[in-house]
Parts: C-alpha cells; sequence; structure tokens
C-alpha cells in the first residue's frame, strides 16, 4: 500500500519524465532543486555538480536537433523523512528529423521535499547494452 | 570543513572500493544494508533489486576470473540526517590473468546510518567512455 507522500514522489518523477517530452528548459528550472550540492549524471557523462552546470546541461539537450520522449517502467520509491529515492527503467526514442532509434536506461532519481514539493536533486542514468550481460558472466564491474 | 559524519561516510565509502580488492563476500556482506529496499546497478546492468539479489551479484562478480583494483576521486558527500548521498569518480582496472584493463565510471553511492554504522543501501556505476562527448554536441540524453 502506498503513502501519500511516496505517490507525491511517484507523480514528481513522472513530471520530470514529461519534461523531457515538453523540451522546456523553464520545467527543469521548476522542478530541481537549485543548491550547489545537486548532481546529475547524464548517460556516459561524468558527474555534473552544482544547478548552474546542471542547469546548462539541459539547456544545451534541449537546443539540440534532438527531441526525447520517454516513458519509465519498473519505479521503486523509498522515501526517509524529507528525501526519496527512485529507480526506475528509462525507455528513450530519440528523434533527429524523419530519423529516431530508442535505447534504454536505468535512473536513479533522489528527491527532497521543500515546502510541500518534492524537488528533484540527483539523476543517475545510465544505457543498458542492447545484449545484456549473460548471467553466468564475470564479466562485469 | 567537513563534520565528524562526514569522515565517517567518506570512511565506509572507502571502504567499500577496498572490498573490490580484497574481493571478499564477508565484507561485501558486512558493509551492505541487509534489507528488500536496497538497489544496486553495475555498469551496463539493470537495476538489482533487495539485497539477496545484490549479494549473488557480488558473489559472481568476486568468483569470476577477473580481479579488480579501483581507487576514487572526486568524492562528494551530502549528509540528511540519518542518511548520506555520495558520489564519486571510480578508477577501475580489471586484471585477467597476465592481462590487465583499465576504465572510469562514475558512481551513486547512498548510505544509511544503523546503529552507529554507515551501511550501504544503493550503489549505482556506470561507464564513462574513453571519448568523452563533446561538449558542444546534443547528442546525450
Amino acid at each position: 500500500m502506498k503513502t501519500t507522500l511516496e505517490i507525491e514522489v511517484e507523480a514528481a518523477n513522472l513530471e520530470f519524465y514529461k519534461t523531457f517530452d515538453s523540451g522546456s528548459l523553464e520545467d527543469m528550472e521548476r522542478i530541481w532543486l537549485h543548491e550547489d550540492w545537486v548532481r546529475c549524471v547524464h548517460p556516459g557523462w561524468d558527474v555534473l555538480r552544482g544547478w548552474r552546470d546542471i542547469r546548462e546541461s539541459w539547456g544545451r539537450i534541449f537546443g539540440g536537433d534532438q527531441k526525447m520522449k520517454v516513458s519509465t517502467d519498473d519505479v521503486s520509491v523509498c522515501r526517509m523523512g524529507e528525501l526519496a529515492l527512485v529507480t526506475c527503467l528509462e525507455n528513450i526514442i530519440v528523434f533527429e528529423g524523419a530519423d529516431f532509434d530508442s535505447m534504454q536506461a536505468v535512473a536513479t532519481n533522489v528527491f527532497v521535499l521543500r515546502e510541500g514539493k518534492w524537488l528533484m536533486a540527483h539523476h543517475h542514468a545510465s544505457a543498458i547494452p542492447l545484449i545484456i550481460p549473460d548471467s553466468s558472466s564475470d564479466n562485469i564491474q
């Protein structure tokens, strides 16, 4: 049975992904915490530290030729006081002109409760290769 | 100025990486929280959910032919009550027989304070490609 706060966190997580579709930097600004300690890892990138660099990265992403649609699966929420830890699978379609490509990523998202609103404080997304490693393989970290 | 608790979290993070070198499943068991809500993402993998599956994955990693040494850079700690969020760069050397390979990954690690000890509750690591994307490119998520 989900608590009201967990449902609120799921809604905040959904809002983050809807912002991919909107491509709105204003929306991205509204849903993130604007503090120095926030962190963001786009797939294959090093860590971006602090809201200023994170905002710039979203500006570049939304200002490019590619548009994205993202849906989520397997969303799980763990709330501890005024902080919530979310993991989910991201199904991403990237459109560029008439072409499109699809990929899957896994995300760790952290939200903090500020003045009644869950704001994103940490986003770490990493691509899942189309060929999933054999579970019997030891070729992993 | 770091607080005592932040120094304790850094020590817990360091202990996690030392366990890569030791290859000891017992050590890994000792430093993780054994609960259903814990999560682990190895580079390129989907999310592992719950301590049971996470423990199994470490068993496979440590039981394989590859041995690892990991050092960290750019460790940052943000503590909120009895939870701490760590990001760091992982410098990984993978040995297999006489061969070795190196890679870099970025990690989000979450620790929770239980009975005076910081235990790992979440580990998400993702490889950074050797060719870092051009910062002017829009070819990112």
